[in-house]
């Protein structure tokens, strides 16, 4: 039996993995509504009930409304196979039609308010499900499934039917899965397997369909939820779900578009939490993806690079192809947690070794040398001539006899290796069958994770098919990418697990006293000047430089004194672009006769250009440092994000940037920097000392709590640049805008 | 059968192929060695023969040497399938064996020169081959194949002895294919397939199993070449042989390290000129890959950004694992030149449809949205609701009766579309049985390409293994990614060779009037100063700034008189590196004052660091325009290779450069400025100017004659920065270093 901390089926498991969560325990009651005091500044919420689904998975009596016998109804073929499942999950079921004495001999009712008795589930097949919605508000059904389509996914009438539907079921009291759903819930699931198993969720149907064959190779499968259209349940409620339950190793998810960026998020902070990987198919890579899938599902499908964000935040696998999904959510399933980083390939040719090697180190996996000690002890079985140093290659011969598994017990024993993975490029029976064979018997001896690749095309090969398949240990590909892919997953993964600290937690719940301030400087609906747009700056205590706004060439002269020579001054107006390109910015100003012929320059040009002023700054000369750009914009899905990029031409030619979506801790803000593919600025090149990184970190997170706490009144904010000074001397914002909602 | 003009089966393939190609007209002469006339300015070839291996893979007579029919020893299973081969080619075998009678009751001689016949082949199956190989000098044996391991991948001895080898082969006048290679060649391939077949060439014979084993799919294979440890023949060979029989559609390579660059340049052009598409796996794209690999074969692996780089120049398709090998081997075995570069996405659900096109629009692919009158036509059978703009959704049904062919036809009808694809996501018989049927159909009857990907993990289905693999017109995947990778690399080679000239018809074969004055300013072993390197730039026509190198502060005002106000002063010394950061450039110097004051400045500095000048340089101040870097390094397999890039920061934090293999034409000059990331800093950003592309490209294009000509004299060239001036207004070397050999 497989047993890991995040899926086992021992009884003790969901304790022993909420003591191992303990840090951040879970909120005790489930499914309340969010209390005041569970929102967060901007007013999303902190938390999110678990729907408990208990019932809907395994009802005890379900009403089937519309359900038939007829021969040649669809319906039929639906209530046949509702029947089926009933009986497998030992539910009474009650067929319902206005006209028909009985269906498949069971008696009918007329109207679900006829039930005989308080059912769990009501399985809609009628083709506009909100009269019986509405119907079905008086019996206390917990739940209905609307398979119904021409809803959202056809377009705003569609729509605005989808709208009056969700708001009866919200006045119902049930939950709703649907409408544009189907049977896969309801579907044989395999009960002959054990381990920790894939829960699927997936909003086109068909699209589920290869990660429920996986069952055909071996892998459990314990729930489908096909949430169609999501009127009411969404993906993020099974997410939230699946993440309790024990026998659930990993949640595969096929997302079109998401219905709340935040349920999403808390459904995969809860994931997070409970250390249970979470993998998903997000489509919308693209334009033509997120159009195609917008159609199809009516939802909206935020912003490719914020999803993206988002999902890496709380750990979520992206993957691209199905049979991506397929291959990285059953290695996630079984795979204990790993007991080091390191990863050992082993093969029976230099060549294969070398060329997968060559392809996993290029995707980040870690193939440590072996030592001395363990190179000479597989040096006992592999000829002297051999390369072990990892990739391991034994030349062949040793795998055909005894040899063959001593070698992968020793590479499994070595504390510095986590994974072994072994590419069986061509199967030779005399060869491959007995390697496959070993490393089936091996795998089921170890924690660590044993992968195979099978190389040829045909897999109909005993090796493959009874042998690999047939182990519940042993993770097989098809594919050299695919199974990087899962290993990575895995690693990172359970990286991510160990140092999760969920930023719910300590997302800001009241107002800063920044905030009142930062208020009283907003114009709605208007641009801030840049002297305002720095106030706000200052309120957040983020700093600008010295600056005064003058109206007059006398009071910039005084200004200046204050200021400190040299200054820097620039025209200032609320709708003041390109100051640099209009020469509206004068720099290394060292005179009073200076600063003078500059106000008066200032002044003429903005007359020529016929641009209005509120005055002109004049401002501290700021030492050179390493130019950046922090800001604020708004996502349709996931509300503010914060971005921070390299600036200059980097930002505006190579679009070097990195964004987040709050709440997030110092690591992320960190972690953003290393994101950027310009990065080494940052640590100084060309003889420059070190950047300021803590003042760099502090300078996001201060944007961060504004973009929060702002968000009613905020749609965007630019800092560029903030220069970034040397080490230990902070940051200062040198220009920036503000717009108003 | 299968018809195409880059390798059919009809008598009249390969002179419609060679007329094809006609511009450029393949040299009539085989195998001639090449004469002086042949080699480029650099002294390398513009030529090489194609070795006739037609008696290689077909001989009439075979030796073979250590032969064995004895029990248990290795060589008896060799001579076992050796004999069963000589068969199926019709080879008269014979046994060499210094006291055996007979071998499986053929009559051995005790060596070769008691060979009965002159024989094509002799396969040495003995430990040494050094003594047969120089007994064979004297039977005009034309082949041989050594088997035996430790030479050159076992380290420096094992190298020596091949040296030993290959100069006895050289000697004997024979061609031999190994050592440390197999009996890949020598098989037994399917023969009962036809179309276009894959050629396969491995450097580790193990890793050509999987495309080798394609043949159980149904892929017709034609050759396999395991060119082992390559003392004499190498990949480069084969390459050119098989680019040249009609029956090779595609040459599928496993490159460990490439022998020389140039052979394998000039085989990849011969593929090129013929219209063969080479898909090659290159290991190597890490440290680890490249440290492997050479252990494992003693060969040089190169710079893979190089190897990269020199594959795209002559269409070599680079792929990663042996499935993404095989399936793109497969597809451009038996695709027929596209029609058009449109591809259509057709599926049973909409969600399929729009993920998958959502993948293949990120990967490049096309998807036109097909016409309004197209649409009407889909519709008559796909119900309205549907989307059929592209991807092609028909919701299910349509495709379980008459209607699903009619469709597939009008799709593959749209001269739009050049390529259909078909995720088929989940097998559901009574759909996709008749979709897999209708596919295969249609695809008999079109030229254009039919694809459909199997999303069942499973693959045992009927319709995919019967009725889609069983076809030689679908190509069949099992993963969204190695299609779209296929699919790709078929589009884009069809670009490729529908457009392409060879450079080795316009490579310079003599030496420019540059190049004499560019030699007598060489220093041999040294650096030279920024002055000199920049006239070793003006020899080839390069613009630099008017300068003037002077000795005196009197001298650089006099200088800067003839050279222009304002002036830049730097200090010049062949080993003066970093001058900025020593503060040894003075620049927007405007009077002589100031000219005179930076001289005496200059030469205290240079005294105070203690290095010594040549002089100070006087130059002409630039205007501004968009910084780049131009060079030339030396690369161990391909010898010069011309690097372009961004310059100043981006240079050197994002190493954003592109880098070509010489001789390349003005095409490639200008397809490295579209891989810069930072392109968009030429096409002007922030309100600049379009720079001057066009003087960029004469200066890549006179930098790559500068590193051919002197490719014996200069070792490193690294102009930073050329100043691009706008659109018109040129480009000019402000700074260059050049270290001579």
């Amino acid at each position: 039996m497989l047993g890991s901390t995040h899926g086992t089926l021992t009884t003790d498991s969901r304790r022993a993995r909420v003591i191992a969560c303990g840090e951040q325990p879970a909120p005790a009651v489930h499914g309340r509504p969010a209390a005041t005091d569970d929102l967060d500044v901007s007013g999303r919420p902190l938390y999110a009930g678990v729907p408990d689904l208990d019932r809907f998975f395994r009802p005890e009596s379900v009403a089937v409304v519309g359900a038939s016998d007829a021969e040649g109804r669809p319906n039929t073929g639906i209530t046949r196979q509702l029947l089926a499942w009933a009986e497998r999950v030992g539910a009474r079921l009650h067929p319902v039609h206005p006209t028909r004495e009985s269906v498949f001999g069971i008696p009918c009712v007329p109207s679900v308010a006829d039930l005989p008795e308080q059912v769990d589930l009501a399985v809609l097949l009628v083709s506009d499900p909100l009269p019986v919605v509405e119907q079905l508000a008086g019996t206390k059904v917990r739940f209905a499934v609307a398979f119904a389509s021409g809803f959202a996914e056809t377009g705003a009438e569609g729509a605005a039917a989808q709208t009056r539907l969700a708001a009866a079921v919200q006045r119902s009291g049930l939950r709703l899965l649907g409408p544009n759903t189907n049977l896969n819930a309801f579907e044989k699931f395999r009960d002959d397997l054990d381990g920790p198993a894939i829960a699927l969720i997936t909003q086109s149907g068909h699209q589920g369909r290869p990660v429920f064959t996986l069952q055909e190779l071996g892998i459990r499968l314990s729930h489908w939820a096909p949430t169609g259209n999501e009127a009411d349940l969404e993906s993020a409620d099974f997410i939230s779900y699946f993440a309790e339950q024990p026998e659930v190793g990993v949640i595969a998810c096929y997302v079109e578009g998401l219905k709340d960026g935040r349920s999403f998020l808390l459904a995969a902070d809860r994931a997070a939490r409970r250390g249970v990987p979470v993998v998903a198919v997000k489509v919308g890579r693209t334009e033509t993806g997120s159009r195609t899938a917008a159609s199809h599902t009516g939802k909206l499908t935020g912003a490719d690079a914020v999803v993206d964000a988002a999902m890496r935040q709380y750990g979520v696998v992206r993957v691209d192809g199905l049979d991506e999904l397929q291959d990285t959510a059953a290695l996630l399933a079984r795979a204990r947690p790993p007991s080091a980083d390191g990863v050992a390939v082993y093969s029976i040719s230099g060549g294969t070794g070398a060329h997968f090697s060559d392809l996993a180190t290029e995707a980040g996996l870690r193939l440590p040398t072996l030592s001395d000690a363990k190179q000479a002890e597989l040096h006992q079985w592999i000829p002297e001539y051999l390369d072990v140093t990892n990739p391991i290659d034994n030349g062949g011969h040793p795998v055909g006899d005894w040899r063959g598994r001593k070698i992968i017990d020793a590479i499994l024993a070595d504390p510095a290796i986590g994974v072994l993975i072994c590419p069986i490029t061509g199967p030779f029976p005399p060869m491959s069958d007995k390697l496959a064979r070993d490393l089936v018997d091996a795998a089921e001896e170890t924690d660590k994770l044993v992968c195979v690749v099978w190389g040829s095309p045909v897999g109909t090969e005993a090796a493959y098919r009874e042998t690999l398949l047939g182990s519940s240990r042993v993770a097989t590909f098809r594919t050299f990418a695919n199974c990087i892919t899962a290993v990575r997953a895995h690693l990172d993964h359970a990286r991510f697990a160990a140092s999760y600290r969920s930023p719910f937690d300590e997302a800001p719940r009241s107002p800063s006293p920044s905030c009142r301030k930062a208020r009283a400087l907003m114009r709605p609906g208007s641009r801030l000047s840049e002297h305002a747009a720095k106030q706000l700056l200052r309120a957040y205590g983020i700093r600008v430089p010295r600056e005064q706004l003058v109206t007059s060439a006398a009071a910039a002269v005084r200004a200046a004194g204050l200021v400190g020579y040299p200054v820097v001054m620039k025209a200032s107006g609320a709708r003041l672009a390109h100051k640099t390109e209009l020469g509206l910015v004068k720099i290394g100003l060292t005179s009073a006769s200076q600063v003078r012929d500059a106000y008066r320059e200032l002044t003429d040009i903005a007359r020529y250009e016929d641009v209005s002023l509120d005055g002109v700054l004049v401002c501290q000369m700021v030492e050179p440092g390493v130019e950046m750009v922090v800001g604020v914009t708004h996502d349709d899905l996931f509300g503010p994000t914060v971005t921070v990029g390299l600036g200059g031409v980097l930002v505006e030619v190579l679009q070097d940037t990195a964004v987040r979506v709050p709440p997030f801790g110092e690591e992320q803000a960190r972690s953003m920097l290393g994101e950027l593919r310009g990065r080494a600025l940052l640590s100084g090149v060309r003889g420059r000392p070190p950047a300021d990184l803590e003042a760099l970190v502090e300078v996001v997170l201060r944007v961060q709590r504004m973009a929060l706490e702002l968000d009613g009144e905020l749609s965007e904010l630019d800092i560029n640049p903030v220069m970034v000074l040397p080490r230990g001397q902070g940051a200062v914002a040198l220009d920036a805008l503000a717009i108003c909602r």
